[in-house]
């Protein structure tokens, strides 16, 4: 991560001027806040600001005039039971802003999840820093045979050392030629609007992001998962971080019903009560394809 | 307005859990934290929870690491630049809720905006109470001559008095009567989904809304409007006051470009600059139809 | 279904009206196109228009420049794995467009689904009709004691007679003076947004409804379900069957992977590789509340 | 634009399936219906399908039983009237489907409108054509010095020849390293998802892309604007021929009240009201900041 001094001043001010506030307020978040969590090569995320807690999607389950005075136990319940039923509007009363620093391409990807808000930094507007993601070696890695769009072996060390210096070459001469197509005295003046085409993709960008705590879910849903390519996975996993601190109840039923959940489809459901059964089924006479039966298998394994 | 002494307890013990906090916090907007804001004759408008400030829309617009050390004058400009030119995403990262008390009737309307989030009080889940809106004398107003989904002239004492009798006559039988297909004792025991269905359009119902600062004027926007219900229109008015007591800035700017701003299509500005050439320009020769020559001659008498 | 001559002669006429077009047609809903399908005692659901067939889901997963020539097997094979992998920007691309006709009450459920559009029939604008719901004897159910929200036994005969009795005389009885409070010569004349407000939640209103395939079934998976109410269920059911008419390997695929098809918590997970092992497992075993065990053992005997 | 012979060959055999429906139908958007709208130096845009005419919106707005029977002038007003009056909900129900060919950067622009679906070209799934946006000389523009995130005067015809060369070698060498770095046999055989992080973001990309009509409009007012970049105005530019072939009526509603139209603010009015009056307002006295008086006489020059 590559913050400079002014940045990481302007980040300690912000921290510390207090106020009294009325509304819920969660001791371990205002902990995190602000604070960049590292992402990838100079990658962050940091929250910015939040609204709400376990106890707000309580209150507007029951749409109630307090803060409710039932147990915490009736409360870990009433959401355990809203996770499980997809009861999904009161989660979305909860509501988180980010500050995330990302390269185009993963951008590319998280902007398709279209219930949030965004405001990216401008290259009409601005210029960009010379600043662009390299993979790491180990995460180096060459097409994978059996997933058209993942990743196989790591590539050999000095096959790995070659890539990154072409990437690397690459990055620096089409930035160096950015900034010569801008330059108003040695290079062209040309417009930023058109000198930041001939950024590589793996160029980092930044934005404010704010969403709700339904669509966050339904977010790391998706971007926890092993087939979603490792550079968008590292930030959804410090998200994940930041759910458990935010709203332990929620994230703790966010485990229980969604990420660690199987969901059999209804051939699955027959080959599963014929198991069950006793019976010793095979995928040829499973009504399942290769890949499905695989799949079930591998979920019953864990 | 009719709150239980047990509502006004929990709202009052509500209102003191005093926290600490690192957030942008608004203390005009805490002042008002919890408190019912009267509407029509049994409902309420309540703010329960918000997130950001005028300084966040500045933050968000320029993706600031910092709270930014800009004067207030430079943000209040920027504030208004954005306003003016349609730049909606930065009001997109402020968010409010509101705990709000309405007829049936009205939440039809207002849940025609989609974009914001909504838990109700559920009438198949729950027991609705005995409250039902019914409109002063002064609101009791004929059809419309002019306007097919408007009001005329109110009516003369004699016939309000009458008509109000009638409204509170089918209100209170049909409410006896939902009472007595749920009762299990002494009436039918009828499932609540269905005793439901007997009530009339002017019970009321109540929700937790959520939306964000851009969409809140939106619904501002259209629903503060002459042309807006009435009794639709005066919620939207407390919610104007909220917005003023929440971000100023915007609230300034709000007024300026969207409230007190006037759009002229392109025939109304081809007749404008004949008139500001010195020609006294005539609805016949205007190539404006009746009604919209009368809408434009209003619009320049303010 | 009460449909007057000059409605049955305009849609009559509506579908008599044949082009030749380029786009992708499904003669099976073509067949349904207009005509209404009964529900309730007088509501309907007509297919008003529709966009798209199979073909075109495949068409935009593969962003093809063509209709595609893969084989149907091929296509079906990329539908069911678009579906049982929740991809569902390819379903997004077929929409659908209804006219329905339903009771007020079933209005409401319905409008929360935001991911739609709207076009009702305005009461401010029109003066409805005459016509509201009335449970069959058959659907007139107490209180479920097991679930809040839900229906239990049936009601007797006479009970039923006498239930709806009341709720036939509270609709007669306001919309008789609905029309009281509207007529201008023998009655108030009072605006028709005030005398609205008089109806009961069983009046019928219509709208045309319009959303995308994907929308469409997550509507239809939340309101198939056996815990949505009777009276929306039923629309969802016509749905369905449209549903199969327009695209017969999407419907197939809905069934296989989202209706019929069994989720199981993380806990779940674990006591189902348990009982696979051969251990004979116990609810007070297996880290489930009773009403998830009961759930469970339900989905596994099917 | 390029595109091979087998690409032309798919759409060729595409538009000559010509079936029977008794939905409405266009023939002028038909007779476009899948042929390319060339755009920059590769791009395209495609109509792939639509659903709805000018008569759909009014049948929605009536929600009428039948086609409607009125006349073609009144539907036309009806429509005139939604749109100056900003009833968007019968616009929404039309709907419309691209094939577009477009930049990355442009592509980065168009999807911060997010109510729309879009199924994109997988860079992870399927490997790139080596095909980039190069501006064309008149377009190679300076850094405007009035407007931050816009052009200003053309480059001298050496330097833009310049600037064309250090584009060119940039886009060609990073695809060249693009193709060594995929290349399983020659090269590295690294992951695609990985391997296309190397490209410039003048790399075309393809998506479909559908919305509907309200939406449609609101994209092509913010991007007809002579503030949007001009190489996604071109794009807006071909969409407004398909709107004024496919809803004639709607399209000139569109040029009338909203493209043509001039939004003036509170104080503008208060202006304008005095400049009526006989009055000569200088901008000194007349609340305005130079910027906006500049805008405001702008406008009323036409």
């Amino acid at each position: 991560m590559s913050l400079t001094e002014e940045q990481r001043a302007e980040i300690a001010a912000h921290g510390q001027e207090v106020s009294s506030t009325l509304r819920p307020t969660v001791p371990a978040l205002e902990a995190m806040l602000y604070q960049p969590l590292e992402v990838l090569d100079h990658g962050f995320l940091r929250v910015i600001d939040y609204m709400g807690d376990d106890g707000a999607i309580v209150q507007a389950a029951r749409v109630s005039y307090g803060r409710g005075t039932r147990k915490v136990t009736e409360d870990a319940a009433l959401i355990r039971y809203l996770m499980r039923h997809r009861h999904s509007s009161p989660f979305e009363m909860c509501e988180i802003k980010f500050h995330v620093k990302l390269p185009i391409f993963v951008a590319r990807q998280w902007i398709r999840h279209r219930m949030a808000s965004v405001n990216e930094y401008s290259a009409r507007y601005s210029i960009l820093d010379n600043e662009f993601y390299l993979p790491a070696p180990e995460h180096m890695a060459a097409q994978s045979e059996v997933n058209r769009q993942g990743r196989g072996e790591t590539l050999a060390p000095q096959a790995a050392a070659e890539v990154l210096d072409i990437l690397r070459g690459d990055a620096l001469r089409t930035f160096g030629d950015y900034e010569r197509l801008l330059d108003e005295k040695e290079g062209y003046g040309l417009a930023r609007e058109l000198a930041r085409i001939n950024l590589t993709l793996n160029t980092y960008t930044q934005w404010y992001w704010k969403t709700d705590l339904h669509n966050l879910m339904h977010f790391l849903a998706l971007r926890i998962d092993p087939h979603a390519q490792y550079e968008i996975r590292v930030y959804a996993e410090e998200m994940l971080k930041v759910l458990h601190a935010w709203v332990p109840q929620t994230a703790a039923a966010f485990e229980e019903y969604r990420r660690g959940a199987v969901t059999f489809s209804a051939t699955m459901m027959s080959v599963l009560r014929r198991m069950l059964a006793g019976e010793v089924v095979e995928q040829a006479a499973s009504g399942l394809s290769r890949r499905e039966w695989d799949e079930m298998q591998a979920s019953l394994k864990g």
